[in-house]
């Protein structure tokens, strides 16, 4: 008697036979199919992402054969925990069952469901109609004696005697008068206990355990700051320092950043050393490009002589910390050919015919500043625990956060293992992922681990681009593992909305970032003092490239953006709608230059509008359809819209309603949703 | 030094160290992710389902980190193999490749991906950009030498030969002049040997591999008819046999039907056996339901006495197959109180406390004659085990198609066990589920392995309903596992559309049945009847149902539909577009009341258009606007329509058309799409 299932293939499917049962044992019959389980990333090879204090809400299709009552649980397992805690899930409609689970610690956790179909509640419900339609439940009474007494055998202690009275209890009355007995098999008491002692020798477990990282709030809410430290030298000229940093800290706290992050602050390599402007002709006082790291000064784990020392970078870590600034370095994992890895393991490059180590190429490109690590090296292993040391070692020196630099460039293997081996002993480190590449390669390493991810915004500029793009990163499971970090310029970018729209265009694109996402950065000063001079026509590389040279900053401009960045991350931090990206919903409106899109708090306690002007040169005004219901507005009430950019406020009634923004003013409305306005109701004589 | 990533939980993922390799060997480094492979159903879970003599179409998204070259392949194994074969995929845009395999055996074939990235061919690639470029690449000859003569080593025989051979022309031929390395890089045959020996060390394989039954045709095309054999007698009254059947066969052939479905045919019941109309009350004459299923002459495995002995089943079988019908048989897992079963397997139905078996009951309505099949009982390998045997029993008999009533009441966990022991040994048998219940219950029925699956179609009357339904059901995955049988009518159905609507109410959901559906079917001759006489208002029952009487049919009736039915057959089956559900195109119209649907073969040498007016009262017309590209138009051109049904021919030129549809003459066309118009220049003067 064969009772499997023909093989099957795929991995994980247990067999019908237990293998501990022998082959004439009964096979364990389940009766519940668990399918469609949501979240759910590539059939659970991923976790999804959460912060400390949301909730995880899992759906999943639940049901059975015949009309027995089932009963399905969501179980989960926090990372400090042995134990699966077991949450009651609900049904809905369409075989669909709900319920979520608190994520309150960071780490990983885990979650599943089980489900079973229950005989005494089916007993219950069917004994209640058998009644009402005046049937003979004599026998139905017994039935349901047994059920309770065999439930007092899967308990014990006080809950076993007190069903044991209960089923005695049940006969008894039914004997007396059927009505009795019905009133007895209601009683909480007893449903209560038959719930706790249910009878689950039919359940199904869902075959996948899933997961879910956990991180610290700023995982889904930060605003960062890029600066190049060496530039912060009191006059031109003059390399800068840790020490001389540490003035600019106040300038960058006051706009109200809680990221700093510096680009790499490492020896930086010295043949082959690219001049101002990517010039392959280097002068003696050019100071190279901090992502060609490596000389005789040190490889990943030095700091640059330049920029000061290990205490210096302490220091300097520390105060920016007292300023709410909390310090992100940079992961670039390259070397020039000075870096001492070159010498000490020239295994874990390519060593070409004629022994020389093969330099980066994109044919006919060449990069001979550069020699990349050959992870198809022999000494491979011997590379990954290299790395994860380098890692460790920025860590021990206080560091939380890494934004790593063209990440899609090494194995997805080695970033999935090294953000593992990290997370597993540091739960609370951060890494950005660089990717700017095709779309499955940046969701693929949001998937294996980047905790948050650089995005295609700095080139989505018409109402189209960003209504499409970011109803895909905020409403489709791509936002179960893929964090949106959003940066309107980087060292790399400077993008043509930026180089031909003067101020205004920088505005523009300030508030989208910070609105749109929850998380976003700005490369500075050059952002705000609206640097948009680029290299050449059809380029995106600056002009004297901060990468390539030193530059000297006038922060005190007057065409500085800074307050109006000071007042956007001031919203951003009093209003919780701001602070998450999964409420975002666009709202239509008649005219392609002006965007308006919503963010809420679950509650509606906190309702954000914002409209933006996607026109960097003109007056433009329209009639918006504001989505009502999105914002819990009740249609029959006015609400007052509060703009937070210049405390203006505004009546609204109704869905439709005008606006009108000009570019040289001020391109934005960040309204705050009042729903609340005062009436002659008011008054106390109306009470 | 532990280079495992951390623990997770999910089924079927790799440690990245391979089990036999000691610790501190080099771990195996892929490169490439492939992901998202389709189709799949439920994570590999369950099987695709194709026909004998259809393509399996695979897509995948793969890429690597970095610029080199991705090779992947599609590898598939038929049933009767034991080596995998491999096609070469194609990549497309946005990282997505394609291949497809074709399927020309019944039974389960499987399917994975596996892909790597080529050093070679990126050498190769690279080579040719510097030499254009003008650059030195004489170190680069020296590589590709030593690539071959590596390729050499994986190589053996007169390839491994060649192969050494070739490095030496390389390098020879690069050192005379780089030209003339370049010339020999790019050598069809060295190309072709590279690519049969490439180095697949850094491999990815699809961790999953999927599954396809492969059926023959019928499993998707086939017309069905229902008959009650019982009412096949020669006069009103007397209990029609087998023998009498006989006679009926030329009639339903001449229909144009090749599934010729018969309810069950084993003894019924005599407790509590149910009279006419469903009565609670029986007369002595009352035949019963043959749902009803077991008496004293017998169980599954026995013929009703009163049609006849095997022997006359199996001649009815053979000659019913001379006309190319074969017979389908219901398993209908249900007993009635004198079931053999209730004396010899007591232990396989649910017993009361009293002693009495629990019959089927719906509180508070009750079905005396019926007792269950507790798949719940401690003897359920047994009852699993005669169940199989039953099945078995009429395959040895020559019955390759089941009609499985109301499969939903027995656990998923029996059918797919069921279905996967008989059709590893009977590969041709075919399953239709009689599921009318929720669609989450019928998807997964359909997943689990039942062939053919009954529909809501009965129930979608409207072109919003239809549309919907028939999209859901023929473009979006649920076709890969859920092939629909449309059923205008059913013992069970005499929808309400049919009630009221006369002979054109008939006609309508005729042909939307036999042409939405490749597999459709009808319970007769009720249906070619127009028999609408429902037992009461709001009920879907028969009046005088003949799932509890003998009813007499006149089959010469001149309002019977026949000669429709046989027009549409054959034009079924003489049109391929109408063979397959997978083209099915709805195309706009502007009367609410006029559907219009068309399907194609893949190569458009067979195109149907199908205008159906919906309302079954009065003369619709309306403008239609045809989606030309989908039935591969050339917008430029006149066409021709030739409706099938009454042989008329249109000249139609573009997208916007005029239709007009009398119910009471004929509610629909069918239309043949001639591309081909004659025109002056077919003359030969023209050539």
């Amino acid at each position: 008697m064969n009772l499997e299932l023909a093989k099957k293939p795929m991995a994980g499917k247990k067999p019908m036979v237990s293998k501990t049962q022998e082959s004439r044992a009964p096979l364990r019959l389940t009766r519940v199919v668990i399918e469609n389980v949501r979240p759910e990333v590539d059939c659970g090879q991923f976790a999804i992402k959460r912060v400390v204090g949301e909730q995880v809400e899992v759906t999943a299709d639940i049901h059975a054969d015949g009309h027995d009552v089932v009963f399905a649980v969501l179980r989960y397992r926090s990372p400090s925990q042995a134990e699966w805690q077991e949450i009651k899930m609900e049904s809905l409609v369409n075989d669909s069952w709900k319920a979520a689970f608190p994520v309150s610690e960071q780490g990983r956790y885990l979650y599943t469901v089980t489900a079973w179909t229950d005989r005494f509640a089916s007993w219950h419900r069917d004994l209640g109609k058998k009644f009402s339609a005046g049937q003979d439940i004599a026998l139905d009474i017994l039935v349901g004696k047994d059920l309770i007494t065999q439930a007092a055998g899967r308990a014990s202690g006080p809950d076993a005697k007190r069903l044991l009275s209960w089923a005695e209890e049940l006969a008894m009355s039914g004997e007396k008068e059927p009505r009795l007995g019905v009133e007895a098999a209601e009683n909480p008491e007893l449903i209560q206990l038959m719930q706790s002692h249910a009878d689950r020798s039919n359940a199904s477990t869902y075959p996948r355990e899933l997961a879910v990282t956990v991180d610290r709030e700023k995982a889904r809410f930060s605003a960062w700051y890029e600066i190049f430290p060496r530039s912060c030298g009191p006059n031109g000229g003059v390399h800068g320092t840790f020490r001389d940093c540490e003035s600019k800290l106040p300038y960058i706290a006051e706009m109200g950043f809680d990221v700093l992050y510096l680009p790499p602050i490492h020896p930086i390599g010295v043949t082959n050393r690219k001049g101002k402007n990517n010039s392959e002709v280097c002068s003696k006082d050019d100071v190279g490009s901090p992502w060609a790291i490596g000389s005789h000064e040190g490889g990943h784990d030095a700091i640059h002589p330049q920029l000061g020392t290990l205490a210096d970078f302490k220091r300097l870590r520390s105060k920016a910390e007292q300023l709410g600034l909390e310090m992100a370095l940079d992961l670039a994992f390259q070397c020039t050919p000075d870096h001492p890895y070159v010498k000490e393991h020239k295994n874990w490059f390519r060593v070409l015919p004629d022994g020389s180590v093969q330099y980066a190429e994109n044919p006919p490109k060449k990069y001979q500043d550069i020699y990349p690590l050959d992870f198809e090296t022999q000494s491979v292993n011997e590379l990954f625990e290299e790395l994860k040391r380098v890692t460790l070692y920025w860590i021990e020196q206080g560091i939380r956060i890494f934004r790593v630099d063209n990440p899609h460039t090494k194995p997805y293997q080695f970033w999935e293992w090294l953000i593992a081996e990290i997370k597993s002993q540091y739960p609370d480190v951060l890494f950005l992922s660089e990717a700017f590449t095709r779309p499955k390669v940046m969701y693929r390493l949001a998937k294996l681990g980047f905790t948050q991810s650089y995005t295609y915004f700095a080139w989505r500029n018409t109402k189209y681009e960003l209504t499409e793009y970011f109803t895909e990163l905020t409403r489709t499971p791509v936002r179960e593992y893929f964090r949106p970090n959003l940066w309107p310029n980087t060292p790399d970018i400077l993008t043509e909305f930026l180089q031909f729209g003067e101020r205004p265009a920088f505005m523009i694109r300030f508030v989208l970032a910070a609105t749109l996402g929850a998380s976003y950065g700005i490369y500075g000063p050059a952002f705000e003092l609206c640097e948009n001079r680029a290299l050449r026509a059809g380029s995106e590389e600056y002009l004297d490239s901060e990468k390539y040279q030193l530059r000297q900053w006038n922060t005190a401009d007057a065409r500085s953006l800074k307050d109006l960045i000071a007042r956007v991350n001031r919203i951003r931090k009093e209003n919780l709608a701001l602070q998450s990206d999964w409420s975002l919903q666009f709202h239509p409106n008649d005219n392609e230059q002006l965007l308006v899109y919503s963010k809420t708090s679950p509650d509606f306690s906190s309702v954000i509008v914002v409209v933006v002007n996607l026109d960097r040169y003109y007056t433009q005004s329209g009639w918006v359809d504001l989505r009502l219901d999105a914002l819990g507005l009740d249609p029959a009430q006015p609400y007052q819209m509060h703009d937070l950019l210049d405390d203006s406020r505004y009546l609204w009634h109704g869905a439709h309603n005008y606006v009108k923004l000009d570019p040289h003013t001020m391109p934005a409305h960040i309204f705050r949703v009042r729903r609340r306005v005062r009436t002659e109701r008011d008054f106390d004589y109306f009470l």
